[in-house]
């Protein structure tokens, strides 16, 4: 891709703020391999007067929500972010109306109000960086595609308004590695931590592998099992169906990247 | 102790739900060494206008403030206290007014408002029991007091009107364990993990190991070093500075017994 002065460069050198000032300046494109070792982020943005209800969806199901930072009503940065700004940094957003997707703009200072609360959660892009350095393929990664998402027939744990399905990413493991993979995303509890479940789809009511909710489909080699973790658009799929009245979310795939390193988030 | 029948029983023995029961129908003492093998916890309940604020407060002090549940307002019980009652349950609580202490009950019905939040907060000695598994002595247990808090000088992340200091709880550790006690407390990150200082008090603003805060002084034996955890009082002192109209805790030490395994709290 080309920087503003016409030079390629490789996205993956970026330095956090480097990235977001292209992404203020007009660049679109998903943030997949983007400045590599930084934390990459889901966003959720609701009026103040939602925030508890939100944060609390959050504390009680922090598998698909493990909040990494919060920013003030009406803040638009914050350490995460720091010099940048929330508005302009994040490549695509969906704008929600009453639970209806009413805009994909690409800068939200438009729909700005001083009420507004945003809500930084954790991407698994980070423990799939920690699964290729222990010797795992990312089956999405290697087919040039995005993660593939599903709804579930499992409900989350509901708090005040909000309420809806835990939304998971896939990921096919060869058989032999599905410890390592369990081990090592484990080392990971604020980016979705461990698997929620390891087998078969039908159980979580997913009839169809080949037919993700969102993202891409991948292809499932011979020898290698459907490994479920907990996905950070689950609070945007609770915002579609609790209805507030205004929400903003990043566009799937088009994270916020942070100034947080990857490591920060691993333990023990 | 005594059970209701008055045959002596053996506090470690006891299910959570048994102890409870005795703590609704009067009995009053510290709950150290009850109910082995099950996670107690600190309390702080607040009206439900200033619960975003305490719970903002917790996501971003996460060392100190480890949520392990949340009642909606006006909530008695729920899945950490099975068949119990909050306002009864606890063998002791302190109730605040405008930041300051005004009574210390064994029941809070006469307090309780139906807008009242319930935040479920860890405690340390889930990880006590693990130190002492793998052979680490725990002074406080061992000399039969309370663990030593000590307020420091280190400011909490403040959210909202919620701002105050950071409490720490101190073990004296001998110095070929300290590596150990790091490895083993750190599996438990809902519940402090691991410490936040290791050696000199000074750097923490503690001028005298011998008076702390809250609990008791303990004996640092010879080549012990004393190691600092981020500790559950801290929401109170919080509580304190900020000056809620209403905030209740529970007594320092006289904690809510959980139906919680402690187990179900270590990582990875």
């Amino acid at each position: 891709m080309p920087t503003p002065a016409g030079r390629p460069v490789d996205p993956s050198s970026l330095l956090p703020a480097e990235a977001r000032a292209l992404f203020r300046s007009g660049l679109v494109t998903p943030t997949s391999g983007w400045s590599s070792g930084y934390a990459q982020a889901n966003l959720i943005i609701v009026p103040k007067a939602q925030a508890f209800d939100v944060l609390l969806f959050a504390q009680r199901n922090p598998k698909p929500c493990p909040v990494l930072g919060v920013l003030d009503a009406g803040e638009t940065s914050g350490a995460l972010l720091a010099g940048g700004d929330i508005r302009t940094d994040v490549p695509k957003y969906v704008v929600y109306q009453d639970g209806r997707k009413v805009d994909e703009p690409t800068d939200i200072t438009d729909h700005w109000r001083d009420d507004l609360v945003t809500f930084i959660v954790g991407c698994s892009f980070t423990f799939e960086s920690a699964l290729q350095a222990n010797g795992i393929h990312v089956a999405h990664i290697d087919q040039g595609v995005n993660v593939p998402m599903y709804q579930t027939s499992v409900r989350c744990e509901p708090a005040g308004e909000m309420a809806g399905p835990l939304v998971v990413s896939m990921r096919p493991i060869p058989a032999s590695q599905v410890a390592d993979a369990v081990r090592v995303t484990s080392r990971y509890p604020a980016v979705h931590g461990a698997p929620v479940h390891v087998g078969n789809p039908a159980e979580l009511g997913i009839a169809d592998l080949g037919r993700p909710d969102f993202g891409d489909p991948v292809r499932i080699p011979e020898g290698h099992v459907p490994v479920f973790w907990a996905c950070g658009v689950t609070p945007q799929a609770a915002v579609m169906e609790s209805r507030p009245a205004l929400a903003i979310a990043h566009a799937p795939g088009h994270m916020l990247i942070t100034d947080a390193r990857d490591s920060a988030y691993q333990v023990p």
